[in-house]
């Protein structure tokens, strides 16, 4: 295992350690053990607040994303592993100004289990609470269960948008209209080409042959669509597009914002020979990229691969987008 | 070899490609092979221009620096390999606002070649032109040989600190005065864990055993001064801050910026885990971090490995440090 590293049980507390002294300007802990991390100036008066939450080896997910225009704070578990419903109530807590807290995740049964445990909780202390899970992944379930698909890199645009609504002063019921509106406007497939290593465990987290590529598969390593040799950057892309739009149909004259994730090892280079023909493709077919994203926002560690995702844009969604946001990773004016 | 390519001998062109479609609104090409890329808004009338370049491979450098606040023009070569000097000259005419161009760039033999041979013709066209050579790896030579130094992630903070003080109408002579203070003041020590793969060639550019690193390895693959087992991310800091401090001094009381670079595929977290033993080591020292940044600036393709660069600050460079500049790949307010 060839990892920067000091004992493997530590890894997520130094890590924490590290963004803590980092980001002082941006981030507070509200736990001795630094699990939970809100907004500097959280809470805001008057504003709802969004609490997100997961386990670590994802970033920038999810903890990349607490910042002014996104989220008021997260809880942080460890490697692949939920947060304790104990520390999403205490972020809760301390986010909340009154107007209510919305919870924004992944789908994913820890998680899910854990945070409705903090909602009920949190409900008997007075504060509201509402909740909208990120479904975008794809391949994880065919179209007609879409609520039982995972969340993966296109929880960023619902951070994005959500964010954005809830910096405008708007109610928790329209912050969670336009996440859930989010949810359904966005899809996403990823495809990997080598497993992550788990610092605690030291080897990797599945095998696969030197001359192959999974497509669909999540950012834990779960299993995928299909299995089968590499394909060049042109059919990747390819795949990935067709596969999304035939979920998520986007008309001609529609326009998208595309939104291209490195899995971790994967050189910026490739995500833009992705990117190019992702672009040339919507092109084909007459639907223009408003806005794109190219780069490490949802990753596995070292993991090699990608994921492309698309989101479908109206004229609100739009707007939504275009608002500034900054964070300990990204800042866009 | 598991990339996300086409035909390898396309992989530069259609990274370029890629960019451009992506950032049509920041950057513009000046040839019709791409390989010259400019400021959407160059040339700035009186603005004094900055101009950099070298091989690809390294994205977001050397491209991804040119913006607002930060480059004006690059020349882009093949991976690993210099930019040719008629491309260097095509856009230093295509930036030049009448102001004098200077000439930014890592100290390897042909972008030094190159970049000499295209001021001599930029200037038979009465350009005027000025070269700072980027030689902060502080592994590469010993003290006392430093102008033979390669350039390595501390470019960043001379495309940083010559940029900001071109945006704000300063004189080519003091441009280059400020380029060459900063790389008096930053040094860089990198550290490899595995090698990357150049796309034309297939196979890794070398060897390097499983329980391994090399440190002071350059962004090529250059050795490095010390090849060992594999340290604990404290144990590697250390090593990294005492060499670097060893060829720099800082007193305790100074300031510093920190630059934690990831070469590729180290996961952010990591590049965490090492931050918090830099904080902690100049902390030691009374000295303090007044601003750093954490990610990948300067990568070899997939290399696994990391860099610290420390720049050492003064009231002039912390005012320039702090002044915003938007790139592509990153923004700062």
């Amino acid at each position: 295992m060839k990892k920067f590293l000091n004992d493997p049980q530590y890894f997520v507390d130094e890590m924490l350690e590290g963004l803590l002294l980092a980001h002082a300007d941006q981030l507070k802990s509200v736990r001795e053990d630094n699990r939970g991390l809100i907004r500097s100036d959280a809470p805001v008066p008057g504003k709802v607040a969004i609490v997100t939450g997961g386990g670590s080896g994802h970033l920038p997910l999810f903890l990349g994303y607490v910042g002014k225009g996104m989220l008021d704070g997260v809880a942080v578990g460890d490697v692949f592993a939920s947060p304790s419903a104990q520390v999403m109530l205490d972020v809760t807590r301390a986010v909340n100004s009154g107007a209510g807290v919305l919870y924004l995740y992944g789908n994913y049964g820890g998680d899910v289990m854990n945070f409705d445990m903090a909602g009920e909780l949190a409900e008997l202390e007075g504060i509201r609470t509402e909740t909208v899970v990120v479904t975008d992944d794809a391949a994880s379930m065919p179209k007609g269960q879409e609520a039982q698909r995972r969340g993966v890199a296109g929880m960023f645009y619902l951070y994005k948008l959500a964010g954005a609504m809830a910096e405008s002063g708007a109610s928790l019921a329209e912050v969670k209209r336009i996440a859930e509106k989010a949810n359904q406007h966005v899809r996403t497939m990823g495809v990997a080409l080598s497993p992550c290593i788990l610092p605690e465990v030291g080897r990797p987290t599945f095998a696969i042959g030197d001359d192959q590529m999974e497509i669909g598969m999540g950012i834990h390593g779960e299993p995928g669509i299909e299995r089968g040799t590499l394909k060049t950057a042109d059919e990747v892309a390819d795949i990935l597009v067709s596969t999304i739009l035939a979920d998520l149909p986007c008309e001609a004259g529609s326009e998208v914002s595309v939104l291209v994730n490195g899995l971790g090892a994967t050189p910026l280079e490739e995500l833009y020979i992705i990117y190019r023909k992702v672009h040339l493709l919507l092109a084909e077919r007459g639907i223009r990229v408003y806005r794109r994203y190219i780069g490490e926002f949802a990753t596995s560690m070292e993991m090699a691969g990608l994921s492309v995702s698309i989101l479908r844009l109206d004229d609100e969604l739009r707007e939504l987008l275009d608002m500034p946001f900054a964070t300990p990773f990204r800042v866009q004016n």
